[in-house]
């Protein structure tokens, strides 16, 4: 792996007597100084970066928070934002001059409204909570991740989330209808509104969504719902190419009534390794190039998905599209169905070195994107295994390597920033975007600045220095 | 009416030789000073406002509008854009010392890709021929309002339009992937992304969306498309109250499986104004004091919508949310239950002087909302006549209030303000928004600085100071 905390800047104290003046305004649970309780909010997720801050502050109140930004902006100390420490960019990593809040004490659920299809949460929650909270009112938040047991919707919003669910849903962005966000100067900004139409004003809503806490401290969301789906079914799928991933998917979005709440896309090496490594079941008789994993559902009763799998699949047989399937006939199947996806990145571990990119391109233009991208990566190392995987219906692309068998893992890493070189050019050039779901952060800072326009960005620096003029949110991270 | 350009602020002149640098850098074809040929650019829908500007150019490229804003930006002279010129709030209305900027002639449609499910479109193309090319490539471009014959698509992202499709396929802003903007300074932002998930930075677009020609010059957009609906269904259903209405489309929400394409609100006066001055036929035995139009649509074939309306009826009947309904069953069954939807408008210019409010408020408290505001004006005004429809599914109700019989119009419309006063504070009790999907515009840039609050209106003055720093772009409006 690139080495803990390369990446991470210089680093300065804390002006003395800071966290005296934190004591004022937060009471003593809040704050944490500890070096053996600091350790869980420093390491992240994937070991890429370590923090160094000496401070951790957890508010419990919007208030509090407030208070204590005012303390940091006076002193001119840098705030990190950090959700459940899940991120995978390093954007909840703070240095020691910084304080590191942590958001997971704010964690009520003020309200749900099932008429108005809304639920009110703190930026604490976790988003399995969101869920369940939802499911109990007889509806259902669509957003879903890898993470969900952990993460936060705080965290969540801060990155603007994707997901399996996009492709019907929207990304958190969509998912936000109002916000309530404490300012770099301590100022709270009250915009909870559970509005489906609002349009008084610049939509500030959308400048603090996916900013990763670079212009201030998302408290509280008002969030939409849905009907809870009364029926869903789900399909593996032996596919000859990614080409014919993308008809499937056109067919089923038609033959549903649009009702894809998932089109997954898997390349064989990515099963092969999950049934290898994590007790993934291979359930379809012949082997493929490509499989994709459908889900469909509907708030409808009797709406007879089994019906429209069969169908789909009838045609998409005879068309060529598909040479092999199977549609999960129990719960148990479904999440066996389910594992063979959701156990990449732990048989990605397992399986030796990984560089990973998290890219989108046009969804028309991800067969060029994939084909182009492994010939190249394949000319540059022999051996070496694409393990795309991913959102395909909305045009998300996990498109990982793993390192040639037998090869040793940290000679595999240190072509890390040579293969970038050779992906991220070839997404520029389709129009894509080399950061889809999982956020820049430090990870991906200097990188997508080179991927973004003179124009572009000015008018990133602009926003930044309107609403952060002091530069202490999250330096470093973003922009 | 409130008197022609009364609210219209001073004006000066054009700079000496400002007309000869413009020369200079546009066609001769795309300046227009010829005072018969002005007027259609001046005058607007609903005749609140007249503008008085002496120059109106219409550039056919984003090439030729940046040179023409860097001509006016270097001249100090503002610039206000201007689409289909059907705004109802005045926010394309240009002054004296003003260039007005036509759009209309950027009109092309520079690509559809019906796997992507994006169509990409100039500013100026009109919004029937973008839903047009979309059922070319068979497809579904869902934004859907009464303007679509001559509003263009530059003006929908301008003001955020919703209409009647926003229930299930969001408002313009849900709808656009990508954006080109000629900015204040005549530089071309390229954000023509057709991507469904990038975090690469500030989500830039979205400031410039719904912000009232504000900041800069929308020139292209790519947008959303989606699988063309292969059935539709149209209910008119009779309602005890509105609070049924919320049942019923819950109901219906579930019942369909969400392909709840349109829920529409009418009041009984709604309804009877439109049957004695616009040719309407009211389809049902018996009246109610309120009526849903609701339309259901799938891309699935033989999804049985009739099937689903039945089930759904005939639980809202023993329920008794529904007192009487019909089904259409012809296009031209359906087309007369929507007109008695459409033609509100037109009816209420018949039926004497209307106050119209454009507001929104959480779905739950529509009820609310409709019962507190009425009583409020019928105190205030004996025989006042509730005009409310709308988009109930969204929160979105256009409260219109029509003159007592026999009223004369000019002194009711004298009331304006102070009804304004009594119904917009209601709004705000309720956390709703005075400005829901027709924009701010000059008409309402006043009273909407009263319902933000302080923190609210800093932050928009940041943004505007941020990215329009000269104050250029469409002053006095928005904000």
């Amino acid at each position: 792996m690139i080495p803990t905390g390369s990446k991470v800047p210089d680093e300065s104290a804390l002006p003395p007597g800071f966290v005296d003046r934190l004591v004022a305004v937060l009471p003593e649970s809040a704050i944490i100084t500890d070096p053996g309780r600091l350790a869980g909010y420093l390491v992240e997720e994937r070991g890429l970066f370590a923090g160094t801050a000496q401070v951790v502050i957890a508010p419990a109140t919007t208030q509090e928070l407030a208070a204590a930004v005012k303390v940091c902006t006076a002193a001119g100390v840098p705030m990190v934002p950090q959700g459940g420490n899940t991120g995978l960019v390093g954007g909840a990593v703070a240095r020691k001059g910084e304080v590191l809040v942590s958001m997971t004490r704010m964690n009520r659920i003020r309200n749900v409204d099932p008429v108005n299809y809304t639920i009110t949460v703190e930026a604490g929650v976790v988003l399995a909570d969101v869920q369940r909270a939802a499911a109990d009112a007889g509806c259902l938040f669509p957003l879903s991740l890898g993470a969900e047991g952990s993460c936060t919707i705080g965290g969540n919003i801060a990155s603007n989330a994707g997901g399996v669910g996009v492709l019907k849903y929207g990304n958190t962005r969509e998912l936000t209808l109002g916000l309530e966000v404490v300012l770099p100067d301590g100022e709270i900004w009250d915009g909870m509104r559970a509005l489906w139409k609002d349009n008084s004003g610049y939509s500030m809503k959308n400048v603090f969504i996916g900013s990763d806490g670079s212009l201030g401290f998302v408290t509280a969301a008002v969030m939409k719902l849905f009907p809870a789906p009364a029926e869903s079914r789900t399909a593996f799928c032996a596919l000859p190419s990614v080409e014919s991933a993308l008809e499937l998917l056109s067919l089923a979005r038609r033959r549903s009534g649009d009702q894809v709440t998932a089109f997954e896309l898997l390349s064989d090496f990515s099963c092969s390794i999950v049934c290898r490594h994590t007790g993934g079941v291979f359930p379809l008789e012949s082997s493929a190039p490509w499989y994709a994993l459908i889900e469909l559902s509907s708030s409808r009763e009797g709406s007879d998905l089994r019906d429209v799998f069969d169908a789909m699949l009838e045609e998409a047989f005879e068309r060529g599209l598909v040479t092999d399937a199977v549609i999960a006939e129990s719960v148990d199947q479904e999440k066996r169905l389910w594992h063979l996806r959701e156990s990449i990145p732990e048989a990605q571990k397992k399986a030796g070195g990984s560089i990973k990119h998290d890219v989108s391109v046009p969804v028309s233009r991800v067969p060029e994107f994939i084909g182009r991208a492994s010939a190249a990566v394949r000319d540059y190392m022999e051996g070496i295994h694409v393990c795309a995987f991913g959102h395909v219906g909305d045009g998300n692309i996990h498109y990982n390597l793993t390192q040639p068998d037998g090869a040793d893992a940290q000679a595999f890493l240190k072509h890390w920033d040579v293969v970038n070189g050779i992906v991220y050019p070839i997404v520029k050039e389709l129009d894509g975007s080399i950061s889809a779901e999982h956020g820049i952060g430090l990870l991906k800072v200097e990188e997508v600045k080179g991927y973004r326009s003179l124009v572009e960005e000015k008018l990133n620096r602009r926003i930044k220095a309107a609403l952060d003029p002091e530069g202490l949110m999250n330096p470093g991270k973003f922009i």
